[in-house]
């Protein structure tokens, strides 16, 4: 899934630039990660990138081989699922598929390799719909939860919505809520069975309106496959899944995986009474008596922000896109 | 005199193109508007720009029609005057000079054009070395200071160092202590006189290397027309200017005179919970919950400094230069 055009990492990710296709201070983008870390299981060929049209080259330019499914829009996540598991079944409906999506980070590529050949292996033999649950390493109110019985795999009890602080913190000492990271392992089978029962709106809408996503795709209802089918189906089970993942959801979890790297990009930094910021930027930086900013510079745009401010980002950005779309 | 090579107003201004070759939020450059002012007394066939060999090409773009006397290297001011002077009396011994930093800024132009005329008539018709005061409007420590006696002209009674604040403080309710701009008026006969009374030394080295300036300059002294003159000889007068002078000293100067402008650019400013900020950018700059910033973006290098600690840009300038040269 690399339909996400987010703008938490804006003005470096923009609309017609996100996320996913940008490599930070890593060797590789976040999408060409994904692919390759995917390898050892799932060959090339066998990749599929869910993505909107306007963003299909960025796809190819960085993963040549995968095959592309461009969405004439967004229309969030269930959509995207119920294609391509009609597209894959259309090939073998007995498929397994692993949904997951294009723009995380994972530290022990072996663990979570591991866990995923296993959850693969159980959908092969199993008809649950499989959900890698990551197992939680902070009281986090950014994501929402996955409730596991025992065992592993689990049955999933219960989806949760992202908790204040508080309940985050019961969650966390818990041991058995995990962070729904957004990856699913099944057939295409089971997942389409899953829909009719608990979404049947999704084929209906999908086969009134020509019966491709070209014409379907704006009827079709814009619901995440979270709430249209994972929270309502009765064989969810859940893999218990210890990779070091983050979702670099913000310019913080950037900065925090950056470590003691002033700047994200190799751009040098010139400091004078000057501490805490960070810096992407495609040309040299000078740090005259300023502490703990962010500072990013594109070849369109300039942003100095109050670190501590980062989560009002949105909220200029939407100022910005009020004047200048173009910028966001 | 236009042989600056100041880095108060880095990155913007840098040593390969200084202050006075810019614009900021004026329609012209600093050395443009100086041609301009000086026009109506002193055709521009009559203007000549004392430079660096290395901003030569600068001054020729941006005043066609000047002459150029471009210095082999930036010896201070009192080899630029005596050489000047030299060239000057070739052509007529008795032609008088007016001499004038490029890079200031006048708000009342008439008011500036009839005090220096009234000079000029004088050095015409006196041996005078003729002083330009500037009438002080704040008790400012970063000037040197004129000591006028009564009458205008008035009789210089002394040259003053900058001084501390209680003492600029005293300067101002004083009423005869007046700001030394580095405005000169005089014959070259005149100047070439008061050289070999008190500063022998600028003529002996130069006759010694060759008698001219491509030879001379590396050995003449390195040393200002204040010192070198000035401040020993006996024929000075000061002519009071009162016509909203300012040295554009620093990025603070700038700012004062940009008033409610954001931006000196007109590059596009986005706020959000943000103030008391002063951009210099080639492109849009979004703010986000900073306060009291200079934010200066060259297509070489961007500064993001504290306001009130814009002093300390010349030992960020320094850190700057140790390692890349070439930015500053």
């Amino acid at each position: 899934m690399a339909g996400g055009s987010g703008t938490r990492f804006w003005p470096r990710s923009t609309q017609a630039n996100p996320k996913q296709f940008h490599s930070f201070f890593f060797n590789h983008s976040l999408i060409e990660m994904t692919s390759r870390r995917l390898g050892s299981l799932i060959p090339i060929e066998s990749q599929w990138v869910v993505t909107t049209a306007a963003l299909e080259p960025k796809v190819r330019a960085q993963l040549p081989g995968v095959r592309v499914l461009a969405e004439p829009m967004g229309r969030n996540t269930a959509p995207c699922v119920f294609w391509a598991a009609l597209e894959a079944s259309k090939m073998d409906p007995e498929a397994v598929m692993v949904v997951i999506p294009s723009d995380q980070t994972i530290r022990d590529e072996p663990a979570f390799e591991r866990t995923l050949a296993r959850a693969m292996d159980w959908a092969r033999t199993h008809d649950d719909l499989v959900v890698l649950g990551i197992q939680p390493t902070r009281p986090e109110t950014g994501f929402g939860y996955v409730e596991a019985g025992a065992g592993d795999p689990a049955p999933l009890v219960k989806f949760r919505e992202k908790p204040d602080l508080e309940t985050a913190q019961k969650f966390l000492a818990s041991g058995n809520m995990l962070w729904n990271a957004g990856m699913f392992v099944w057939r295409a089978s089971v997942i389409l069975k899953a829909f009719d029962q608990v979404f049947p709106e999704m084929r209906r809408a999908w086969n009134q309106h020509g019966g491709n996503a070209v014409d379907a795709y704006a009827h079709v209802p814009a619901i995440s496959i979270d709430y249209a089918v994972m929270e309502k189906t009765k064989n969810a089970v859940v893999f218990r899944l210890d990779c070091g993942w983050d979702d670099l959801g913000s310019w913080r979890a950037l900065e925090e995986m950056a470590r003691d790297r002033a700047s994200t990009s190799g751009a040098e930094v010139f400091l004078y009474e000057s501490s805490g910021c960070f810096v992407d930027a495609g040309k040299p930086v000078a740090l005259l008596g300023v502490d703990d900013l962010l500072i990013v510079e594109t070849k369109d745009i300039l942003l100095v922000a109050r670190k501590d401010q980062a989560e009002d980002l949105k909220k200029l950005v939407e100022a910005v896109r009020a004047r200048r779309p173009d910028l966001v």
